[in-house]
């Protein structure tokens, strides 16, 4: 360890009081985005945000105004020749009903055996001030930071970010850095610190398929002409094989395949599969052969249905031979799948199944691309030899079957390859009641983001 | 002809005028047994019906009182030692919204273009009125019926005759009988007198199926686990091959196979299988390989999807994995398949095909048997007899694909077979504004049905 960071992490632990004392005050306000008459609590904590950023010592903090929930943006760009990360945070909250099933109130952070209990603790103000109080560190004691760093820390994810993506194309040049760092996830497990390397796409697409005109009578038409929630269903049924591997030409072809080392790696995580059956609650797990679970939910595509409907759908028995029949389909895309590709060819493959007695209208819902940060890249490399010096025992390495849109549009406006480091845990009742937050991890989170800037400088 | 038949005939023709101010005297009456405003008319119109048959000179005539709306009950039975029919019809008719569609109030007759306009004209009171009728024909001019007769009219087959099935099985001995005779159903074409000597019955169950515990993330759980949906379209594909047959192993054991003069029969009857592709509104008609149109909708058991729902259903595209899927599947049947047998081997092939990664129900709805009244049978062949009488030319013999309950309570609870001799036509808008009766097909309908007592005698 250099001297500079026994400097940094001296500090963080001796204002580690002090710095809880003002973890309770950011989580003490009802930032719920979601709810109208919480509107000016959403704007009194991007101004309690914008305030924390310039007290640690930020050239630049503001509160900046969008269409919806003001978007705090703060920077230190002093570190001349050296790099520069933008952090990505929210401070905004879930809603916090059903409240009688809170143990202690939502807004008035509590301790209870290590964790802090209050909403947002975990998600994400707890591990946005993580960030504040590791920058906080450096410029109080050294005067400076190793590198550049930028803040972007948004009042509208719990509600979709809907102004976000705007703001990022407005302010491409203000935004500019060499990587995003994200802290808005869940370590694998508890005792796991981990870095969150990959991120899966998304092709979305809806199937409406019309047969006869209008409904008609069972009884008296059925027999002479083909059903269209049938057809659909063959359709649908043969968008698999037997080993469970997506049946469209050409779905495959720019999946990028996982390297060996990969796989080892992936095998070695402490996944405990029996239990993940268990908690799904399904009676056996299944998958594309030749996979396993993990790699079937991190690093291969896949195709489902989200939804399907037509005919009756009542209590009852009414005898009707639907004119009608319509599917939800979408698939999750690995690197280097693109969802307009996918689109394409799921398309032109229902076409292809399509029989003579049905036509099939295809609707594009939405799509966003598979993310990756290469294992080699230098920033992951940086994180994780960052969270060994936090955490004191190296990181895994894991990627997220979802998509995180926001490391997309980084991706896409400003060619930010994204390292999520996140120190939630998976039980911390994100988005319920009795949300909390391990005070070890925050700990061990702090010192961590404090040294990933030494990291990066190197 | 012999000179009764004259007689009796000849009588029809010289009180046609005053007949028709009596059927339009009963069309007046609104008696729509689905609305509670009505439910006086309909009180009213059961008294009408019951007097009527009293005036016309039967020995019984009656409305008795049900849970519901009253059955008018109605017989001669002077006719020692021959054969007795019950004639089955409803006076109830349907609501007349939307109201400013008609050309002439509903409950208003009016001729135009010989036709009379009026709701109830050809569902059901102008065929009811037609029996009547020719009973009275019988009656006044030889003051006897040729054999014995039986009048089940009731007030509630428009709203799916709750209270009927618990009336005929209260009353077995009083309605005991060797043939039904029932006008309740449209010819074939117009100007083809017909017989429908058939109907198909009904097996209808729900498939639910569970995979995950409760709704997943697709992105977060998406390709280790089944997707329900994708597992139920798989079983409901499967259970048809490519010649559109129905898999399930012996499903068709005990389906009468259609003898050679049937299928030479249905070849002759002039059926537009183009003009009905294009009524359907199908790009193609499709079904069961080997068999004509006519032959799959009357002959031919089927399997239809009548509804499936599942997952995401609104609009927008959530991307969920559902923890259910189900589908509501009925089969079609045919003589001698029997309801219970198929719905039990539609049951056990599905759990067969049941994957291990579903849990699926399957729930009986409900179910009816087939009718089948053989062409050969006497009553069948004296209706046709009489038919030619009464409208000059011999009639064609159909079936229908549908279920007509009434058919199949008569079978079960008397023991009954069931001529169905329908003088309505299939454009005549039933349950529709303007419905309308073709006065020529009462006038013909009316002969026919004076000979048919004839006709059932000898």
């Amino acid at each position: 360890m250099t001297s500079s960071t026994t400097v940094v992490l001296t500090y963080l632990a001796q204002h580690h009081e002090r710095h809880l004392d003002e973890l309770f005050e950011f989580l003490r306000i009802p930032s719920i985005s979601a709810l109208t008459e919480h509107r000016a609590d959403v704007a009194r904590c991007a101004e309690h945000v914008a305030h924390q950023l310039h007290a640690i010592g930020l050239t630049r903090a503001e509160a900046l105004p969008t269409d919806g929930h003001p978007v705090v943006y703060g920077e230190w760009t002093g570190a001349l020749g050296q790099p520069t990360a933008l952090i990505y945070g929210h401070y905004d909250v879930q809603p916090v009903d059903p409240l009688d099933l809170w143990e202690s109130p939502p807004f008035q952070p509590t301790i209870r055996d290590g964790q802090v209990y209050a909403r947002g603790a975990t998600d994400d103000k707890g591990q946005v001030f993580m960030h504040l109080k590791a920058l906080e560190a450096h410029l109080r004691t050294t005067g400076r930071l190793p590198i550049n760093v930028k803040l972007l820390i948004e009042g509208e994810e719990e509600i979709g970010s809907a102004n976000l993506d705007a703001f990022i194309a407005a302010h491409r040049d203000q935004l500019a850095a060499d990587v995003a760092v994200i802290s808005d996830t869940a370590m694998f497990a508890r005792g796991v610190p981990s870095i969150c390397y990959g991120l899966r796409g998304l092709a979305y697409l809806q199937l409406d398929v019309v047969g006869p005109a209008s409904d008609l009578h069972s009884g008296s038409f059925g027999g002479a002409l083909a059903n269209p929630i049938e057809d659909l269903c063959k359709i649908l049924a043969a968008l698999k094989d037997e080993n469970r591997r997506i049946t469209i030409p050409g779905f495959y072809d720019d999946v990028r395949p996982l390297a060996e080392a990969e796989r080892v790696e992936l095998g070695l995580l402490p996944f405990d599969e029996e239990a993940f059956r268990r908690k799904v609650g399904v009676p056996a797990l299944a998958g594309e052969a030749g996979y396993t679970t993990l790699e079937r939910l991190w690093a291969r595509p896949t195709l489902e249905i989200n939804g399907m409907w037509g005919g009756f759908t009542g209590e009852g028995s009414k005898t009707v031979l639907p004119a009608r029949a319509s599917a939800k389909v979408s698939c999750r895309l690995v690197p280097d799948q693109d969802p307009e590709r996918i689109a394409d060819l799921l398309t032109e493959h229902v076409q292809r199944l399509c029989p003579p007695t049905i036509s099939l209208t295809v609707t594009r819902m939405h799509g966003g691309k598979p993310c990756l940060t290469p294992l080699d890249h230098p920033a992951v490399q940086a994180a994780a030899r960052a969270i060994e010096v936090g955490f004191g025992k190296r990181p895994v390495f894991t990627r997220e079957g979802g998509t995180i849109p926001v490391v997309a549009t980084l991706a896409e406006q400003l060619g930010l390859p994204s390292v999520l480091m996140g120190i939630g845990l998976r039980d911390e009742n994100t988005h319920a009641p009795n949300e909390h937050l391990d005070l070890e991890n925050l700990r061990n989170g702090m010192r961590s983001a404090a040294q990933l800037w030494f990291e990066l400088a190197r």
